[in-house]
């Protein structure tokens, strides 16, 4: 084999009430990247697709390039030369993990065409160099569960502890990207430092419901735990229309309803196919009637994570 | 029946990261209150064992009578007489919910006694009716988990959602109550309002890894994410030696060791309980070591809650 496509999905970070710490992925969008073995050594972006010519072409510079590079570094494979495809299918900057699709679809990638040689939890590592890169800082709530699949739990970053949550809740997710831009440095910026002890134990609580609610799964707990007194209040402000666009989704039967990510997308979360497309045109719906355009996904929550296509 | 006695445990609010919302139940100690039916209306604490006089007699004032008398009230029986005799098995003000044990005691066995009008769950109001009296707030972290039994989550009061969480790990819990005196309320003003987002994320990951490692079972993720980054190093102060006691828990095998309530209580959670002995007995040493005598029990988590003796 000396050629692979790997697709990896996008990715919801927070989940309402988990800052910095939960995200989930779905089966649509997602990233793809294709890897072809050279007889030059090195690593080099040879093309990326539908970025409309945004993102760095230079290796060490691209969220791809860069989580290859320190993949092949790590197990001594500087030799190796490899020519690098980005088909970027996702919305950039739109809160919904478009970095950490690429980072974790390239080192996914390039350690399937060596045979596999780490397990792909140690790959976690490699994709937070790509968000490091990307973002300013190398989180884990994206890069997680794009590579685990499902709903991941980042418990620590020092030292690295990601825990995949066993659940056999079926989730189907609704996200919305308004054509609007929200910068993610923008995002953390506006973020005070300090939280009251009251919603502190208010959002512990929720984060408690959230696990015990999926993992039961009792889809009440989940809905009743799906809320954020922290961080939504202050972010939701960079959103035109968010509260009208949630309220939306809530009357039209989704569980729960917040930003994904830093923003600007929404998801919710339902539990059929059917509320869940209700919930997506009602949110879009919500934006148009203040003239936002938007674009609207809806798919199963992810549990396989990358594949190989 | 016209008479009954009903043991209610003794809890560990807060388990390490959860403060205000976590709690779990143990197999001893525990309280007992006996109810006998009377010919004159109204409720009457006639006896109590154990306190050294400390407790009010008046039964609108003490835990088990308010509790009671709330619950009459409810349900329309305030032409009810009862006698109430309390066995306090436990230290007072000690941070093991003692106060807790005698209010749920006292409702779940009134109840009892009128053949059970109310399910279980609904007996929870009027039990923190008595934690109310007590203590100032009606709070639930223990009252939820002495009358559920095992490792409760107070989700929310404003509605009140108190979730049992279903757990197969096996722990055995080792309460050692140091001779010295913390008044909640102290330890409650003593904390800060604030929280820096920070160590809210942190905390937040604790308490995401602490409910999955119960409901997997993941012993080891339990004890990664037996940590409190916001209470404990406030209140620990209040607690001579305990980093001490608490490093001899962990030295000796413990999973995770921390404040049990508000204290002066100390909790450590093992797995098996020769390691839960041996921690105890190490604990108690660290506290006798500066001249404090100490009371230790070691016992299973509590599953069943109250029960008629």
């Amino acid at each position: 084999m000396d050629s692979i496509r790997v697709f990896a999905p996008a990715t919801v970070a927070n989940v309402a009430c988990g800052f910095d710490i939960f995200g989930f992925a779905v089966d649509n969008p997602g990233d793809q990247v294709t890897l072809t073995i050279s007889d030059e050594p090195g690593v080099r972006i040879t093309d990326i697709i539908g970025d409309e010519g945004r993102l760095p072409r230079e290796a060490a510079r691209n969220t791809a390039g860069i989580a290859i590079q320190t993949y092949l570094k790590q197990i001594n494979r500087t030799d190796l030369g490899l020519d690098v495809v980005l088909h970027k299918q996702m919305p950039l900057g739109s809160g919904l993990g478009s970095s950490a699709a690429s980072a974790v679809a390239g080192v996914y990638a390039v350690n399937e065409l060596l045979g596999r040689p780490l397990p792909v939890i140690k790959l976690l590592p490699f994709a937070m160099e790509g968000e490091r890169i990307a973002c300013g800082s190398a989180h884990a709530d994206n890069v997680g569960p794009s590579l685990l699949g499902g709903f991941v739990v980042v418990r620590s970053y020092s030292p690295l502890d990601v825990i995949k949550i066993e659940t056999s809740a079926k989730l189907y997710c609704t996200l919305v990207h308004p054509d609007i831009e929200v910068n993610t440095k923008d995002a953390r910026f506006i973020l005070k430092n300090e939280v009251s002890l009251k919603n502190t134990i208010t959002q512990m609580g929720n984060v408690a419901g959230l696990i015990a609610g999926l993992m039961t799964p009792d889809y009440d707990l989940i809905s009743r735990s799906l809320v954020d007194v922290i961080i939504e209040p202050v972010r939701s402000i960079l959103i035109p229309e968010f509260n009208e666009a949630k309220q939306a989704a809530l009357d039209n039967g989704a569980l729960g309803c917040s930003i994904s990510g830093s923003g600007p997308s929404m998801f919710a979360l339902s539990r059929n196919v059917q509320t869940a497309e209700q919930v997506g045109a009602a949110m879009q719906q919500a934006f148009l009637s203040v003239g936002i355009t938007s674009e609207a996904y809806v798919s199963q929550i992810n549990r396989q994570g990358p594949k190989v296509i």
